[in-house]
């Protein structure tokens, strides 16, 4: 293999194009058998190979910055960079992180996980540059899903003047499935009006900005600049495109001369790639090795889904939302079924909370589906647009809690501990599939302050499940000693610690984080020895909760008998959310040895 | 007057235009005058005067939906829809918010305070219109300085296609002071290439996607509509621009016709106004009016401006940035001296925190300085771009704590309780000048990790300086029976209680909320009957952090004695700060009779 012969980038540079096209398709080899057997990105990292070897073979990577966004499309970077070994271990422990990491390699110059970021970090790192007096180049690396959000418009407000600041847009068409937003349609219309992938066109005029000397030499080589006005030029860039991202020659030959460019003003590269580019072929060989996802209609998010399309059948004022999430929240049926209440705003969460704020402050019930790590993006609107007002928006927060092999980029630990700060905002966690259908329900008939759900990504199954639903916990069985307040999906853990433990708790199941149910908690809290809370987030969810309530009731004594079981503050390492939960306090063997002391 | 008789916008639409022009005369005295008493915005909303009466006089204020963007543009709308009486108390108790507030009016469809949300708003609003079948306008005011925020863009994304959608983009080129972002270049271009308010182009082109018969009746009116593919166009916009926005009778007409092209696609209308329109020929006869604001050099953001400036003589590696907060947060003299260090990035908190997190990774010391309500904007850049790689990125935080007149979309009382999420994030709060310029030093020289100063808007009033800084809680005085732990500023209220009431507390003050100094806090708990916490801001602030302590360290003993003096979680009504001081638990009257009584 080629690839074996790597050990540096000056290596790859010594390669013909016809060693680096087959560089090219040894990397789509590799990056199908690693995530055939690790799962990850296996579709946009296919349609970045080689825009990411043509960037290798022109740039200094030794020196440049290289910044991608959202990272799913680094694998054959970090093939190309020393972490083979590590990337037959991807997304477990030990091995590498699914997206860059600086903590992983000096190759990777920033964290990359959630969206939209990249031009922000750059553009630093070009300041700096600047200010320093140097002048590599900084190099961000985008998909067309980045552009619908917000904060990349605010970096590219701030981007014109920049020198050595080169923008690749790696543009697939298919980064919001289905979704249509404005910008994909501009995309699309930008590759329509250049008369496709032909490169005929150098419009010398674009080039008048250069020292005439210079603009004859690159108009001798550069065959993508495009005359014209469009979004990006109107941002300050040189905007050059569209290119074929897959034709290697030319991009090797259009980068170099970008090298050039980028010296007198910020470029952007536009360049359409098809994803999972290489996979077809692959597969007549190796079907097996891509296992197809088992359904999700166990999981809590399919849960979700099947009971949403049920209450919307009854109930025309319900509607759906969500950020580029739609299959992962479950929402795929709903948008079949009910598409005009179905509103996927693409990678956008700040809009989206706002947009479902509207539609709640006109009498609609908003559910606003989106991943609890990525509703990090929108406090600022959970608090200005919907909790000062008090409006009735459902936020059904996915995969809260450990993130599994996703990694610290993903954690969501922190919702709970985000959503307590506010006031009249219900938190809700179904501990299994019957408890939350009723508290989809719930949801739906309450009109009255913004409510939420959260659960982890897991199986929804059932435990002791029971028809009747109120605000009040959940007794699952009245015991001694010890009374163990579990929230949501932890009660799974909690009853094999228990039975491992062969002691009989008192186990509560925490419907509602808040309002929490202290007439019940305060009952068993006074007959039992010790109280053990257990909640998939960091201090600061549940936990503030009670002990503010504690001090404002003035049952301060209570607290000697009381444990908190919480997350560390510090993300996790990606690794399989098992493996998470058993190297935390969540482990269930350390619970039981916890209750045998007891 | 002729504002005297607008008890509904029936009587304004009976106006003639001379009567509008003097309507518009008036309220831009009534706004001179009532701000001259009680601050707020003055020159924005005497620019917004006539874009305003224009759109009452078109639209159906009582059928439509007028959504504020910020919504410091408001005040000539407040005083049209009965709240004369309320606005003689504008920003004060009992009297009109300086935002738009549902709460306060009917007419009020939308809360406002922070930038870039009136599109998502509106377009929820204009979503649920639609599934109800109805067909009322849906109105987006827009300021220009909204451009700069990337939640505009996530809501233009989602705009195409939808119809009695209009954007009434007010552009005073003024809103970003000095600062250059490409959008302000961009929207001066349109502007030149209109061949400014002439208003003599129409261009029939743009009208081709209604029919005939209504586009030659729109054609003989509308005077504005221009030609050219625009980047609100590429939105999905038909662009209408740019218009005179002072020219009452102009923009009555112009209106009129829009609100026939909304009905078959989204409009966004470009208006030029001028900041403080109308505000000179009356600074003539009352300069008393408007007094000059007091010098801020002894305020706490005046004290951190001034310390910045000299710490960075000597430390080329300092950096600011803010997000069109410069003279709030006290960077005029720094912008001025250092003016390549200095970045204003507009309205845009995410950018600002991520170009920052790519400064420091390139080893500069960034300084990002927001206010703390607007920090909220940037929870996730915070926590993915910063603390996962443990960049030392320094946040000033100014204008935590209770927002004075400002209100409830300005409250600082959340800052805390956000960053505590987060490991290795260290949090001061400085209780005077010399505390205040000691901490600029040491986040200046601390590379571990990120560093925040939070303080509030107020004087920075030493007490007891001492030279010596260190991460240890500061002594005030050590007295019997009750430990005082005070954060920051409150000191000052604590030490007027203490005065009040006689008694002899020992007194510390927390310089490090994080990491908080507990050998000493454990020295002097043990020796003390009575704890009182005290810091401006929810609970899960230091609160949080020292509850969590208390229980890794087995010292639930401990909780019996303590009491926690935090803001309620509902944010705060404006008035004076002094008000909110004096109406929450942090009252010096209240705290010197809690004293008084142990």
């Amino acid at each position: 293999m080629i690839l074996d012969n790597i050990k540096k980038t000056a290596d790859l540079k010594k390669l013909s194009i016809a060693q680096l096209t087959e560089l090219c398709s040894e990397l789509r080899s590799e990056i199908i058998r690693i995530t055939a057997k690790n799962g990850g990105h296996l579709g946009s990292n296919l349609g970045a190979v080689e825009l990411i070897v043509a960037i290798h073979y022109v740039f200094d990577i030794e020196a440049d910055r290289l910044i991608f966004d959202v990272g799913h499309q680094a694998y054959a970077h970090k093939l190309l960079t020393g972490r083979r070994e590590m990337m037959e271990n991807l997304r477990t422990e030990h091995g590498a992180s699914g997206f860059p990491d600086p903590a992983e390699s000096e190759y990777d110059h920033f964290i990359a996980g959630h969206a939209s970021t990249s031009i922000s970090a750059a553009l630093g790192m070009a300041k700096a540059r600047d200010l320093d007096g140097k002048s590599h180049k900084v190099i961000s690396f985008l998909g067309d899903g980045s552009l619908s959000g917000g904060m990349i418009y605010e970096a590219m407000n701030n981007v014109a003047g920049t020198k050595n600041f080169i923008v690749i847009l790696n543009d697939n068409q298919m980064s919001i499935s289905e979704s249509v937003g404005a910008m994909k349609l501009y995309l699309a219309k930008l590759l329509a009006s250049r008369g496709g992938l032909s490169f005929r066109r150098l419009v010398s005029k674009s080039l008048t900005f250069l020292p005439r000397a210079v603009a004859r030499k690159i108009e001798n080589f550069v065959k993508a600049i495009i005359q014209g006005n469009n979004i990006f030029e109107e941002f300050g860039f040189q905007y050059v495109g569209v290119l074929d991202g897959h034709d290697l020659e030319k991009l090797i030959k259009i980068f170099t001369n970008i090298r050039d460019v980028a010296t007198y003003k910020p470029v952007l590269v536009h360049a359409i790639t098809q994803k999972g580019k290489g996979y077809a072929e692959a597969e007549r060989d190796a079907t097996k090795m891509h296992g197809v996802d088992k359904s999700h209609t166990n999981k809590y998010s399919g849960v979700f889904g099947q009971t949403i399309v049920k209450l919307a059948e009854n109930d025309n004022k319900i509607v759906c939302i969500t950020a580029a999430m739609k299959t992962g929240t479950g929402l795929s049926e709903f948008s079949e079924k009910f598409p005009e209440r179905f509103f996927d705003v693409g990678i956008a969460e700040e809009h989206a909370v706002t947009f479902a704020a509207g539609l709640a402050k006109q009498g609609y019930k908003p559910f606003v589906c989106i991943y609890s790590t990525f509703l990090q993006r929108a406090f600022d609107q959970i608090y200005h647009d919907v909790v000062l007002q008090n409006l009735p928006v459902r936020f059904v927060i996915d995969k809260a809690g450990f993130p599994g092999a996703d990694g610290k980029t993903h954690a969501g630990l922190y919702d709970i501990s985000m959503l307590q700060n506010f006031p009249n905002f219900a938190i809700m966690a179904p501990s299994g599939r019957t408890e939350l259908e009723n508290m989809v329900k719930f949801a739906s008939e309450y009109d009255e302050a913004p409510v939420a759900i959260r659960f982890p990504k897991a199986e929804a199954t059932d435990i002791k499940p029971s028809s009747e639903f109120t605000l009040k916990n959940r007794i699952i069985v009245e015991g001694t000693m010890t009374l163990i307040v579990s929230v949501g999906d932890m009660l799974d853990t909690v009853l094999k610690a228990v039975t491992i433990s062969g002691k009989h708790p008192t186990i509560i199941d925490v419907r509602f984080i808040q309002p929490f149910d202290f007439d019940t908690f305060y009952h068993y809290a006074e007959t039992h020895e010790k109280i053990i809370f257990i909640e998939e987030g960091v201090w600061g969810g549940l936990s503030s909760i009670v002990t503010e309530k504690l001090f404002g009731d003035g049952k301060q004594w209570l607290f000697p008998r009381i444990q908190f079981l919480t997350a560390t503050k510090v993300a996790p390492q990606h690794t399989s959310r098992d493996g998470q939960l058993n190297s935390s306090c969540f482990s269930v063997p350390e619970l039981a040895t916890m209750l045998r002391s007891n």
